[in-house]
């Protein structure tokens, strides 16, 4: 594994700690200040409607699983498909909304060398 | 504009044009044979599902108008974000099914020099 794939999948599993934690400085840091996020029937929003978003749902809890089914590195930007499930619980634990799909997203590594998500096309559904 | 900008802009031109009339010998033509297609909800597809869905809807008559928001160039790879609206016409040309939203596609560029589609997610909803 090239250190370019080692710190992708670092910060996939970053992000998804932060996302459980509702850390979204940590979250913030992970994304390019141009990040564009498209979900079905919507437009594409940015990183502050994202962040905003998340400011509403940060007393939620959540848990969620990934698996990188690929990952191509093209020099400084790379693609990747990602399997995604992620379950809202309630306070008490039981879980009230369950989503699983895929993602595709494209990453760019800035100019200091770290690896940030650019484009996050999330597919996610009702599928099981 | 760069002749592989010039290149991909015409793909999407032609793979509009034959997805409007059905022509599936074209369409077979602007995918890799390794093109993924991610849809929310579902498990992503390949060529020959791709190809066999088309088959089903042949006999539709589809509309279509598609505006690219982004196209990056990667060196022999491209992501492209795309302003799709499709529609779905009677046999009398009255529209039946209205979708708009966007996709999220990865082109490469083949050894031979031709731009193909390798990745597509779909995001169109019922949004107007």
């Amino acid at each position: 594994m090239t250190s370019d794939e080692e710190a992708i999948r670092a910060l996939v599993a970053t992000r998804m700690a932060a996302s459980k934690t509702g850390d979204l400085e940590t979250l913030s840091g992970l994304m390019a200040d141009d990040v564009l996020f498209l979900v079905p029937g919507q437009e594409p929003f940015d990183k502050a409607a994202f962040l905003a978003a998340s400011r509403g749902m940060k007393d939620l809890r959540i848990e969620g699983a990934s698996d990188i089914e690929e990952l191509e590195i093209l020099g400084d930007w790379a693609f990747m498909r990602n399997r995604l499930t992620m379950t809202i619980l309630t306070e008490g634990g039981e879980p009230t909304l369950r989503r699983t799909g895929y993602t595709l997203s494209i990453l760019r590594k800035e100019p200091d060398g770290r690896w940030v998500l650019a484009r996050d096309a999330n597919l996610l559904g009702k599928q099981s």
